[in-house]
C-alpha cells in the first residue's frame, strides 16, 4: 500500500514534469511558426499587389524549389511522410534543416502564386524541432511522445487553434488510434505555442455563425447528407493528388522539368482565371463565403484542381487550408441547394471535408468549434461523421495506417 | 477506374445500408431504456415517499437478487465484464435473460435504497440485445459492430446524450482506439435511441451553466489542478471498487452472506446519514447543487464510500451516475476553494469525474456539452484531459485493454 502510493506519487510527478517541459517547447514553436506565419502574410500581400509580376515567374520559383530540396534536402524531401515514418519508428532521422527549406521552398510557391496551404509545413517545423529537443530529453519514450507534441504546437501556432491541434496530432498518425501517451505534452504545448503566436500578432480565423437553426430529424437528413458530399470530396481530394503526382512521376520523369512545365500552365491558368483568384491559401474565397461577396458555384472545383496541380508538379506547402477553401464554397453551394443557410453549410463544410481529406473525425469536429464558434458544435458532429464514414479512409498523409476497427 | 468506381459505389451502398439498419435497431433499444429508466424513476419515487417502509429490507432485496442471479443469471452473471469479452471475441454468448435479469436487479436496489447508477445496465441491454440482432444481420464483422452500437444506444436512450453516446461506445472498450468501424449505426441508433425514449418522456437532465469567465493564464492552471483532482478521484474510485470487491469477496466467501450483511449495515448507515440522502442515484444531490440548496463539503466522499460498499456487497448497478454525482458535488465544494463559480466547477466535475472513472477522455468531453451546453466546451476539454492523463488508467470497467500508446 504505502509502496503503491509511493510509485503513484512518482507516477503524478514525472507527469507534471512532462506538462510543464511542454510549456517552453511550444513556446518555441508558437515563436517559430508566428515568424513563418508573418512571412507567408508578407508573401501573399506582395502577391496580391504585384501580381502580374509574380505569377509570370512561377515555373522559375518552382526549378529553385526543387533544386535547392534536391542538393540540400536529403531525407527531409519525405516532408510529412518522414514525418509519418519516424513516428512509427521507421526512421529515425529528422534533419533540422527541413525547417529552413520547407519554410523557404513555402514561401517561393506562395510568392509566385501557387495555390496551396500551409499547415503541412508548419506541423513539419513544430514535429522537427521538438523530437530534435526531445531526443535530449529524459523521458520515456521521449522522442515519439515530443514528435506529436511538436506536431500539435506546430499547428496551434499557426491555426490558433490549441484544442484542434492536440487532437489532430493524436489522431492523425493512424486511424482510430490515439497517441495519448502524448496527450499531457501536446496540450500545455499547444496552448503555449498559441499563446506565443498570439502575443506576435498571428491571430486565429474567427468566423463566428450566428444563426438558428434547430435540428429537425428532416434537417438531420440533409445534414447527413451533406456530411456524405463533403466527405468524398475529401477522400476523393486526396485519391487524385496521390495519383496525380504518380502519373506524373511517370509521365515527366526529371523532376526539374516537371515543375516547370507545369508551372508555365499554372502560370497561364491562375492569371486566366480571374487574376489570381484561385492563388495562394484561399482565404480570399473563405473571406467571400463569409463577408457575403460572390462566390461561383465551380470555384471549390477550380481550387481542387489548381492545388492539386500545383503540390503533384513539386511546389511546397500544406493541403488543409485549401481544404478549408474547397470545403467552404462548395458547402455554400450546397447550403443554397439544401435549404441550409450558407454561412452554417459554408462552415460545416470547412471542417468536414479537412476531416474527409485528411482522414480524421474529431479534429474536423474541434476545428469546427474553434473556428466557428461551440453552439453549432452538434452539427459539426453529424456532418463531420458522414465524412469521416464516407471519405473511405483517403488521406493526404499516405503513410497514415489504419487500424483493425478503422471503418 | 470503372472497376474502381463501382467498387466504391457498392461500399457507398453498404454503409448506407448498415446506417439505416442502426435506425430500428436504436427505436427498439430506446423503447427499452424508456421502459426501465420509468421504472427506475417509479422505485426511486416509491423509495423517497416510503423511506422506512423500504430501508430496513435493503439486505432481503440483496438475497434475491444474489439468489436470483445465480440461478438464473449464468455466464450473464459477467455484466459488463463478459460485454467487453464479447467484444474482444474472447465469448461469444450473451444471453437475452440478460435484459430481464439486470433490470429487475437495478429495480430492486434502487427501491431499497442501494447507491447506485444505471447506466452500466443500460448500456448491457442495448449491447444484448443489439448484438443478438446484430448475429442475424449479414454485415461483415456485424456481431462486433452492433454490440458496439447497442451500447451506443443504450447510453443514449438512458441519458438523452446521442453524441457522448457515441462517442462512449466507440471509445471504451480501450484506452486509445476507436472502434470506428461502428461508427455509422452507432450515430443512427443513438439518434434513434434518444429520440424514442425522448417521446415517451425520458428527457435529458439539462443544467445549462449561464455565466461569464473568461479564459487567462491564472485561470487555465486552476483548470488543470482541478482536472488532477478530478482523474485522481474517478481513479481512485475505481481502483477502491476493485479492492473492495476483491477484499470481501476473500473476506466473506458465500455471496448471500456478503450481501445480507453488508446490507443490513448499509441499511444503517443510509437512515441515520440525513435520512437516505446518499441512496439511490444521486440526482438529489446533483439538484442541490445546481438549484443551491444545502450542499455538505463531505457529500462526495459519503457517496463515494456508500457506492463502493453498495456495488461490492452484489447490488446491481451502474457506477456512472454516482460518478457524475461524486464529481459534481466535489466540483460545488472545490469551486469556492478555487475561486471558480461553483455552478462551473460543479460541472466541470460531474464529466470530468466521469472521464476518470471510466478511463474515457472524449466521452467525458461531449457530456459536458451534452449535459451543460456547448459555450463550456473548452474548459471541459482541459479539465478532462487533465483528469485523463492523471487518473493513472484506472477503470471501473475492469477489462478495458491499454494499447500501446495509452497514456
Amino acid at each position: 500500500m504505502k509502496e503503491e502510493l509511493k510509485k503513484s506519487l512518482r507516477t503524478y510527478g514525472a507527469l507534471l514534469l512532462l506538462g510543464v517541459t511542454g510549456v517552453p517547447l511550444g513556446a518555441a514553436v508558437g515563436l517559430i511558426e508566428a515568424l513563418f506565419c508573418r512571412l507567408l502574410l508578407k508573401v501573399t500581400a506582395v502577391r496580391v499587389a504585384h501580381l502580374f509580376w509574380c505569377l509570370p515567374f512561377l515555373a522559375m520559383a518552382g526549378l529553385v524549389i526543387v533544386a535547392v530540396n534536391q542538393k540540400f534536402g536529403g531525407r527531409g524531401k519525405g516532408g510529412m511522410s518522414l514525418i509519418f515514418d519516424v513516428a512509427y519508428e521507421e526512421e529515425t532521422e529528422l534533419p533540422l534543416r527541413m525547417i529552413p527549406l520547407a519554410m523557404l521552398s513555402t514561401a517561393l510557391t506562395h510568392l509566385f502564386g501557387g495555390s496551396a496551404g500551409r499547415e503541412g509545413v508548419a506541423v513539419q517545423i513544430g514535429a522537427v524541432f521538438s523530437y530534435f529537443a526531445g531526443k535530449k530529453l529524459p523521458f520515456k519514450n521521449a522522442p515519439g511522445i515530443f514528435l506529436v507534441t511538436g506536431m500539435a504546437a506546430g499547428f496551434a501556432g499557426m491555426f490558433g487553434t490549441p484544442i484542434a491541434a492536440v487532437i489532430f496530432a493524436v489522431e492523425v498518425l493512424a486511424a482510430g488510434e490515439m497517441r495519448y501517451e502524448a496527450l499531457l505534452p501536446a496540450f500545455t504545448a499547444s496552448f503555449s505555442a498559441s499563446a506565443v503566436a498570439s502575443l506576435l500578432g498571428i491571430r486565429k480565423e474567427n468566423l463566428a455563425v450566428h444563426i438558428s437553426e434547430s435540428l429537425t430529424p428532416f434537417l438531420l437528413v440533409r445534414l447527413i447528407t451533406l456530411g456524405i458530399i463533403f466527405g468524398i470530396t475529401g477522400g476523393l481530394f486526396a485519391w487524385c493528388l496521390k495519383h496525380t503526382k504518380k502519373y506524373l512521376g511517370e509521365k515527366i520523369k526529371n523532376p526539374l522539368v516537371r515543375v516547370f512545365s507545369i508551372g508555365v500552365i499554372l502560370s497561364i491558368l491562375f492569371l486566366l482565371l480571374y487574376r489570381g483568384r484561385y492563388c495562394g491559401f484561399g482565404t480570399n474565397l473563405v473571406e467571400a463565403v463569409f463577408h457575403g461577396e460572390k462566390v461561383y458555384a465551380y470555384d471549390w472545383a477550380l481550387k481542387f484542381i489548381l492545388t492539386i496541380l500545383t503540390l503533384s508538379a513539386g511546389f511546397q506547402g500544406g493541403e488543409v487550408t485549401p481544404l478549408f477553401t474547397i470545403g467552404a464554397t462548395l458547402g455554400a453551394v450546397l447550403g443554397n441547394l439544401f435549404g441550409i443557410p450558407v454561412e452554417l453549410s459554408a462552415a460545416l463544410g470547412y471542417a468536414a471535408v479537412f476531416g474527409g481529406g485528411t482522414n480524421t473525425l474529431l479534429a474536423a469536429i474541434f476545428i469546427g468549434g474553434e473556428i466557428f464558434g461551440y453552439d453549432y458544435l452538434p452539427y459539426f458532429f453529424i456532418v463531420c461523421t458522414a465524412a469521416y464514414v464516407f471519405n473511405r479512409n483517403s488521406s493526404i498523409y499516405s503513410r497514415q495506417k489504419l487500424t483493425k476497427y478503422s471503418c
